[in-house]
């Protein structure tokens, strides 16, 4: 039997709110223990992150196809299997519970719980990242939804992970995770502004994944 | 054919005292190592911890559904699905093997081998920290019994791995090991007043999980 | 239905290049950060190329086979499993997708597009490092290929995050690889003179593992 | 059909060389670069030792079981598993295996060939971890084989992962593996006098385990 719509919707917003509280969590622990070594605290950011999405894709694939990321739900109205109605509401849920889990991850660790981000994240260099990032995220969803669906849960988690290094931005990748980063002034922060761009980028690696992802899965006819 | 029920408590009283052998003994190794450097130390104390969960669930999850966490037996018991008198037993052997668990450790790394930790782990940050790691632990296990059962032992492995980071208390998320960690001074203790608080959390966070659970488990008419 | 030809071509042009990109990108990023500790840069380029692997492989690897690597594509040739003129189309594919995938690097980390390493990477120990192992990544890929083939993806993937510390020229592995990192003058570069004996010795590496591979598989009459 | 016997031996020799070309390479690896910070080299020994148990074990286990170990084959010899003959033979090859591993490891990083290690592991402490490490691997093999045989390679890869560091003898718990890295004057060595005492603690886990092991499979008659 197939889950009810307000149990879809809980799990887009539960999901993407404890995947916002693991990035803004764990780089403030990571940040506050670290000592200045940036680049382990990077990897206690890393390993969290792409633990916890393969937990809750997971976990919540079966009840909502666990998007938790606007230009998921987007791709897949785009692609005629997502309802428009849905997907509104799904983006909705993920940008509210995005930024519930930064308000979240912020009073876990005792500082302000409402806090607007100054950290820069701006120029050519890291929209590139974030288009390149996307790109590869939906590539990885879209690829495998056909080719090896039952590893979708390992396989974004393990992209996330390599993306957090092999692009600048450390692949933000999401609007709803970009939108509730901008709570946070801290490393794992971004300012509101740049958010903006962040957003523009992702929508179009969404548009060039889609395109790309046609190629990939060309058959021939025999 | 089923596991005897003495095999079952082995199983309970070998994992969890294996689960706290492993956080208590992998933390003074990270520390006595990490020179000061804590992030370092919490990676050298995570994977190890996300490590022994999966093999400790794979293995022995058969013989007794590896619960190796009091209020994991107690949420089956008022699921109903496990008998009042099997849960104390189990409860039990948890917190006893735990306990030895954590001796274990003291010894194979020439500490007192029983010791009292002084270690401060208090106030509302790190309280709803414990609520949200419980919430997260159980609802991860009742999902996934449904959702995917095969997948628990990496599920709840790598959770562990990111509520680790996440929150500002590090996820113990478990009373038999709240009360087994009193037993180290040590980077991983927490001294026992602040057990009892922890505790307190956790079953405030299991009975949140189980009715999440509920709402996200709905399943429609049709 | 088999996938187009066309399709293939750019399997493994995509492929090679994310792979190249990833190492190259996490190599600038782990620098960048580690503020000299070169272990935890190390750390920083193991994990993202080891998760890389795994969803590359797991992605691709239903399109074109998901080699991304000429010794590999040569070994099947070698097997009469792929045809002579797949194998130039694959092997250039591989090239061009790796050296476009250090350039898009480069940029993200705003680096110079175009450079040429000075890094040295030379001497019998990388030689025998680079021989060694090419022989294990190429056992990896065809006794799994016979003994469990869904495993391949984590197998690979897993290799080249041991091969990377075991060996002191960290495993290149793959021309493709080799030449693409040609272009990064940082950490994860290699001179030009240098790539050529890297090339010879993973050649040589290649022969060797289709020769144990044949005694490894050989079966029992009865 | 089954592998040959000459297979089998050929798997079980290439398989622990490996194991201990890992091991003590990326001890190497590990101790040059992280200058100083001891918990750094740990996790870049731990991780690729785990990665390569689980790639060996994937490849290897068809052809020969993969026990890369004396104590295991022992073990499934006592269990009337495995003939005296091949027990010995097995025995012989991972020896010889693990110590030609460890040489290839000295000459790709330039250090001399042969050596002995000045390595100091001894006491109680280091002994009880020694038997303590050595139950927990035979049981993880042990009980899983009957519960879900299909996820040795990953159970045992990841519970070295964690015994590397929950142990203060970091876990050999492997005679061949002991006596090859008398052969490393390292970070990884073990001076020729302990390693008898490791070996004599490992078996005496491995009896501890196969006494432990009949408890946990007692299955009830009903």
């Amino acid at each position: 039997m197939a889950s009810t719509h307000r149990a879809q919707i809980l799990a887009e917003f539960l999901g993407t709110g404890t995947l916002v509280a693991t990035v803004v969590g764990s780089g403030i622990m990571a940040e506050n223990l670290a000592a200045g070594n940036t680049a382990v605290a990077l990897l206690g950011n890393t390993i969290p992150t792409g633990a916890i999405l393969f937990v809750l894709i997971t976990m919540l694939g079966p009840i909502s196809g666990a998007h938790f990321n606007p230009v998921v739900s987007l791709a897949f109205f785009l692609r005629k299997e997502l309802a428009a109605s849905t997907t509104i509401q799904f983006v909705v849920a993920q940008i509210i519970g995005g930024i519930l889990g930064c308000l979240i991850a912020n009073f876990m660790f005792e500082l302000d719980v409402v806090q607007i981000s100054e950290k820069v994240r701006t120029g050519p260099a890291q929209w590139v990242s974030e288009i390149t990032a996307t790109v590869g995220l939906l590539l990885t969803i879209l690829v495998c939804l056909k080719s090896k669906p039952t590893a979708i849960p390992a396989a974004v988690g393990l992209y996330i992970t390599a993306a957090y290094w092999f692009t600048s931005s450390t692949s933000f990748a999401n609007p709803a995770v970009a939108i509730s980063r901008i709570f946070s002034n801290t490393f794992a922060g971004i300012r509101p502004e740049d958010a903006a761009f962040f957003i523009a980028a992702q929508l179009l690696g969404m548009g060039l994944a889609i395109i790309v992802s046609k190629f990939l899965l060309e058959e021939s006819a025999d």
